[in-house]
């Protein structure tokens, strides 16, 4: 019988393994194999595959054949060593590492010095002729396998450490000589057998069996699972286990071990980057004990090894052909490498490392964008915390909308203009913000709001604007009366400082220093490759010329989607539309509307001429009539006094448009069936505004989008209007407009009956908010409350606004593109709903074929490069 | 050259067409043809088919050919009668008459005498010897034709012809002489040729060809479209023309005409019923200018046409095998049958006249069943006014929940109970009603809305205790504080009689005599009937041991929706819920659900003996938390000192609950979700009732439902759950209950991953009310705003909250089947919404294979009916 393999041995500058078995033997096994491959000095070892944790996982016991080849490996390892496992003369010591497909650090656990007890500890003190790291390594190893296998917390350890160097009165361990050693194992003996009630395992054999178990245990820690929901790496990879040959740092000042990276991680200059620690084993770098020293000095200190690892660097990437995150151990001047991975890199080295790898001949185009990560590279675009400043946050709320932002608190939107026009930078503070407030939050360097998710008013909104936003912060609690924020014990008055961090969700005290990111000439050349590889369009969700014009800045193709509501509040128009909204017939709202018409087409001529050459997809009026008028008691009174209109029709009127679930209600194309008026007043002014810039030589291609589309009908109704207006303006200012007529896909209704609605309209835009919210039967304002618990339960696995539903949503949108497209073969199909923006649910998009996708404008780079990916990976 | 056949002769004992040629020939059509083939006396005549009258509205022409076959026709039909169309001597004159597939009675045009002109009039003088009823008839014909065919409004015409009876002091037509008749004529053509600016047609093929166009463009006209929009009758079937041959009652005291049914169209009795007048043509029977006599009398004064007339009607019932409603005329004592038609009847003459006829040998028991219609039926089960009575209405709803109910008025829930002990019979008016008016409804004898449609709160609770309502009755201004209800000029006062329709919608002032309707013998067998042929199970929602025994005696064959929440407010139980809602955390949810636990228990051992030997479907809590919780001010301070919790206390946590879009809100399963303490307190309250009552010897088969599923883990969550208190339960009484746990597929969702959640459902049961939310994103308690909108401009062609919207919802349902049967090919599926007790909804359910449906027990013989119609047309 032939067992299934489920060990790989490398050593003696071969291994069975190699570079490519990341999935069987995880990045670290698999580096390592690489490695011995290449001829670098690597210890002997071999790895354990993922295949047999999975199976370890499912069973409770290892899969046939696992532990005899564990057996044999250890074997052929003391062979390559010329060491015994378990000798007492000369023993083998060996690490045990966990090393996933993916990098985890610090995720699941390791054990170094494997192989030591009373007996072989005498042997290594010999064999090294060092009692003193025998003793050391031995003590280390009680420590280690102490926490990780048997359950002691550390801290047991460490005290007693503690109180041997105050009662020696010395700084650190390498003060401590063998006999300090030796107690501190028989001490530590000790502390296991006292916290376990059985002695520490001896049998060396029976050690490695434990550790074994230990690693792949770790797969299933609470911490592990946490990074892999973060991280979104399935359940069913397992973590292979890698046992090698120790080296040792710690034999004198000869040896040494360090971590660098080929390149500079968070600038991504082109410099070998990293720290070293002289007489010390791996976990001591990382612990902060002693203060480790810049790779550089390396050079001056053991220049044949520098030289050693110069060379071995150079060798791994031009190799791995990327930046290489590497560590290394020095024993008696000859250096091993332990471990080498791609680096983790901030956004900024990602573009820089890439720019340059192609420069330098070392990749090509496509690997060059495939390198920068479309989620990170939203940083590039806004003012961040200086990551040299230390600050301790008070509250955390959602990460909204990115970037940093400082200013004094003001709790209204009135306040926040008035001292904005006064030159002072301020963070609005609210419960919720409603479109009411849009001046404010315009005038505002930030959004802090206490309810509300990642798709809020607040948090939609401030994405639009590129604002930063903190929202859904529930532990604020916002007298708005008496202007008061308070935070646990900390209370904020208007007009304080505070600093938000909208990428992080952190609130501040005070001011902390920002720095403004630059969009550097690399970024931008990347974006120019990625958009030689994607075909997905890319537009933006604009609704002023400024908008539109940081927008095309960034690239951006056209609009997807132009909000007319947004043109309702501002200034004087509210008046007008509240007197349209009041009037008590037709003719009275036509009365009302001939007064907001000007307005409208002067937006959309400052538009169209900033997207000349572009497409304009225009929404023609969506929300309920009841988003514009006041609803508190005090708010009527408000515009009461303002507008003239008495205090109780306004409130009789708000108490008519009153609606139980506003989404589900009187809005979108219901208004244009009943209101016809409204929607034709919209199209006159779209048109009209065409036909003035159209004279001025502006290339102006309208897509004219009627929302909430639900039956055919609506929109056969609602078209026929259009065209007949749009004849009737061309006619009269005798040009010809190219314009379209297209519908939202936002309710299942319309997804299910596609086929039908393609009849009439001439593109679909997948409005994926609604459809998510009517899809699901989740009101985004609402779902704060228990949509955190879904997630942390498992069973969404993320935000179904921030990353579409693929097999609920998805499946309906898949569906609309599918039967729209059956029945009119070049339907035009994008999505402008907020997952327009986020690359997961771009490449979803680039999956079902959509056209383009349109997002804010601050997220138009992120979706020129997700695009680019969604396209190259499709490939 | 051959043209496709648009014209078929009937006459001299034989027709091209028969009775089966209903579509091609319309309703009326047919008929002749198959009188004609019959041997039954019919003037010979044509009709041209309603395939012309489709070619006709589309091109605006008569199609190749039709022109011509109507001309032969004619010449076929001058020579059948012996007369000449347009002749000086002995003129031919027909009848033209629309005539559709289906009966649209008044709906469409009839221009009798045509043929008529100031020359032929002389010949008909001549030829008849009777000058009088020549110029009678060419009066009675430029009135028609000026009418129907050139538009000159009738009453033009009736002003000349009173003023006539006036000057020579007469009552009656028939008091005219021959010279009143010629001056008639003259004043009529004066009158056209002044409307119309041209002369009187005097060209009788020019007359032919202009009252065709007028039939076909009669189908077109607005009442004609009301007509088929309120039938649901298709746009695209056409009207034929009929073409006959003038007989005339109108020629002396020897002639008359008549209308008859051949049973009783209102009881279902067996008699010949019908009336008739003496020297009148067809349409003085209608238009109520003479009192016509009952049929009967015709026996004393022409027995032998009452003996042709005998003949024929039995012959025609024998033939058709059902009831008749005939038309006749009575030329010179020769009997001419116009028309035959199956009868319209009342709901209890159709249950009679089946029941009589499968008892008589006519129809077999299939079409007995099919005979009656379930849409009718409901009014069986209801009292109604009594149809004797006269009364005006003051305001008109919606008809929300059939029946009729008198009472005095009351303003609140409490008022109700109150008066209801004291044994007055009350109505309850609410602007709308709430959860907490449950009892107060209970009191009442009917329930008035001035908000709400349909599918309100007041409507569904309404329809599902049996109890009378009429909803959104907009008219209505009701001040509840001063207990004042006004309708524009009338006021009424708390205590003040009303009497409301359910059934029509109608409010009226003071007291109407109603009658209670009886559940016939012959009803409950043509019930038993059906059930021998339908294949879809019936249940109903009942959440009351009483409302389970009701619906069982009409048939009810399991419980397919029990809603727990309504538990959740009956008298002392609504403080343990609210100290559930208020308590601060876990514990003390357990503490207060330990106190509904007993109340549960009783209600679950109540229906379960109730349903003994029948499966009853139990829904977990549903509603979200926040509708336990009064809202206003004044409702709070109410709560607060019956219950002693603080008035800040209950408007904090009010505060706290509220929800935007509640509907899309934390409800459902949601709840079970975030906590699992509620639900499982109901498992622990359903399982221990099972096996207490099964150890009494009761067959107990509860099925656990998971409400407002959406992801299939929510599901898997959560039936763990209940498994594992039900194993516990079980085990702890020592039985095993038969249970199975399922779910509702009430969001798009969960029908688009119907595959995954029936891996852990073992029924679905359809809540269509929610999916049709969801799915049209319509808000059933909002869209009263706007669907009598879109259902006006046949956007929906009815409420899809009323029928299933087969191409949305419909699409979602048959997929959830679909994937659902799948992955589970056993799997259970039902409908438990509104449209559970909708005959087109059943019929729908049939189609798409559900196992079963449930409604509210008064509509359980409705749905019994309609699903053994959607059986037995489905084969």
């Amino acid at each position: 019988m032939s067992a299934k393999k489920f060990v790989y041995f490398f050593g003696n500058g071969s291994a069975e393994g190699d570079g490519k078995d990341k999935n069987l033997l995880g990045g670290k096994g698999a580096g390592l194999a690489e490695m011995t491959n290449l001829g670098i000095p690597v210890p002997p070892g071999f790895t354990i595959t993922t295949e047999a944790c999975i199976e370890y996982q499912k069973n409770h016991d290892y899969p046939e054949g696992m532990w005899e080849q564990t057996l044999e490996a250890m074997k052929k390892l003391e062979d390559a060593v010329g060491k015994k496992f378990g000798n007492t003369e000369n023993p083998l010591l060996v690490s045990v590492r966990s090393g996933a497909r993916v990098s985890m650090p610090g995720m699941m656990d390791t054990v170094l010095n494997l192989g030591l007890n009373n007996e072989t500890v005498k042997g290594l003190a010999n064999a090294s002729g060092n009692e003193r790291f025998a003793y050391d390594s031995y003590r280390r190893f009680i420590q280690m396998f102490g926490d990780v296998v048997l359950g002691v917390e550390h801290h047991k350890f460490e005290k007693v450490l503690k109180k041997m160097k105050e009662d020696k009165k010395v700084e650190s361990d390498t003060q401590l000589d063998a006999e300090d050693m030796k107690k501190l194992v028989k001490e530590y003996l000790k502390i296991v057998e006292d916290e376990t009630g059985k002695p520490f395992p001896q049998d060396t054999t029976e050690q490695l069996k434990l550790a074994i178990n230990a690693v792949f245990n770790s797969w299933d820690n609470q911490r592990a699972k946490t990074y892999r929901k973060l991280n979104k790496i399935p359940d069913d990879w397992g973590t292979a286990v890698n046992i090698v040959a120790m080296v040792f740092g710690n034999m004198g000042d000869d040896c040494g071990t360090g971590v660098a990276f080929t390149r500079n991680p968070s600038t991504g200059e082109k410099e070998f980057f990293g720290e070293f620690l002289i007489n010390a084993q791996g976990e001591d770098v990382v612990a902060g004990i002693r203060t480790p020293e810049p790779i550089a000095k390396l050079k001056d200190e053991m220049p044949e090894v520098f030289a050693q690892l110069e060379e071995v660097y150079k060798k791994l990437e031009t190799h791995y052909k990327d930046m290489q995150d590497i560590e290394f151990t020095v024993e008696r001047k000859k250096l091993y490498m332990l471990q080498t991975r791609s680096g983790k890199r901030t956004a900024r080295a990602a573009v820089k490392i890439a720019y340059d790898m192609y420069r330098e001949g070392l990749i090509d185009k496509k690997t060059a964008v495939l390198r920068v990560k479309p989620e990170q590279v939203d940083q590039l675009l806004h003012p961040m915390i200086d990551p040299k400043e230390k600050y301790i946050a008070i509250a955390k709320g959602l990460p909204a909308s990115p970037g940093a932002a400082v200013g004094k608190v003001v709790f209204t939107a009135d306040d926040a203009e008035k001292m904005a026009a006064a030159g002072e930078k301020v963070i609005l503070v609210r419960n919720e913000t409603s479109p009411e407030d849009i001046g404010g939050m315009h005038a505002s360097e930030g959004i802090l709001t206490a309810t509300g998710g990642m798709t809020s008013h607040a948090a939609v909104v401030a994405r639009g604007m590129g604002k930063c936003c903190v929202a859904g912060c529930g532990a604020l609690k916002i007298d708005e009366h008496k202007k008061i924020l308070t935070v646990g014990d900390n209370v904020v008055k208007e007009g304080d400082f505070i600093t938000i961090n909208g990428s992080t969700g952190e609130v501040i005290l005070g001011k902390v220093t920002l720095v403004e990111p630059e969009l550097s000439g690399e970024f931008a050349e990347i974006l120019k490759w990625a958009d030689e590889f994607r075909t997905l369009g890319v537009r933006t969700n604009a609704d002023t010329p400024h908008d539109s014009k940081v927008a095309r800045d960034f690239g951006a193709e056209g609009i997807g989607l132009c909000r007319t509501e947004h043109m309702f509040f501002d200034g004087d128009r509210i008046d007008a539309v509240r007197e349209m909204i009041l009037a008590e017939n037709e003719e009275g709202r036509r009365r009302a509307l001939e007064k907001i018409k000007p307005y409208q087409k002067e937006d959309f001529i400052g538009i169209f001429k900033a997207m000349d050459g572009l497409p304009v997809t225009i929404r023609l009026l969506d929300p309920p009539l009841h988003e514009f008028i006041p609803h508190t008691d005090e708010d009527i009174q408000k515009v009461a006094d303002a507008s003239g209109v008495s205090f109780e029709k306004l409130q009789k009127k708000a108490e008519e448009l009153k609606e139980f679930n506003p989404m589900l209600g009187h809005r979108g194309c219901r208004l244009g069936i009943t209101y016809p008026e409204i929607y034709e007043m919209q199209v006159y002014a779209i048109m009209e505004a065409a036909c003035e810039v159209k004279k001025e030589g502006v290339k102006v291609f309208p897509e004219i989008m009627i929302p909430l589309v639900g039956h055919y009908k609506e929109l056969a109704i609602l078209k026929e209007m259009v065209n007949s207006v749009a004849t009737e303006v061309m006619n009269s200012y005798n040009e010809k407009i190219e314009y379209l007529v297209g519908t939202m896909i936002e309710l299942p209704r319309a997804a299910l009956t596609a086929d039908e609605i393609a009849e009439y309209a001439e593109f679909f835009s997948f409005g994926t908010n609604d459809l998510t919210q009517t899809t699901l039967g989740l009101s985004r304002d609402d779902s704060g409350k228990f949509l955190p618990d879904y997630v942390d339960k498992g069973i969404y696995k993320e935000d179904p606004f921030v990353s579409i539903d693929v097999s609920g949503v998805g499946q309906l949108v898949e569906m609309g593109v599918t039967k729209g497209r059956k029945t009119r073969p070049n339907l035009k199909t994008g999505i402008c709903g907020e997952h327009g923006g986020d690359p997961e649910s771009i490449y979803f998009c680039q999956k079902v074929g959509l056209n383009y996708v349109s997002c804010s404008p601050y997220r138009v780079p992120v979706a020129r490069l997700a695009a680019a990916h969604a396209a190259l990976n499709g490939k």
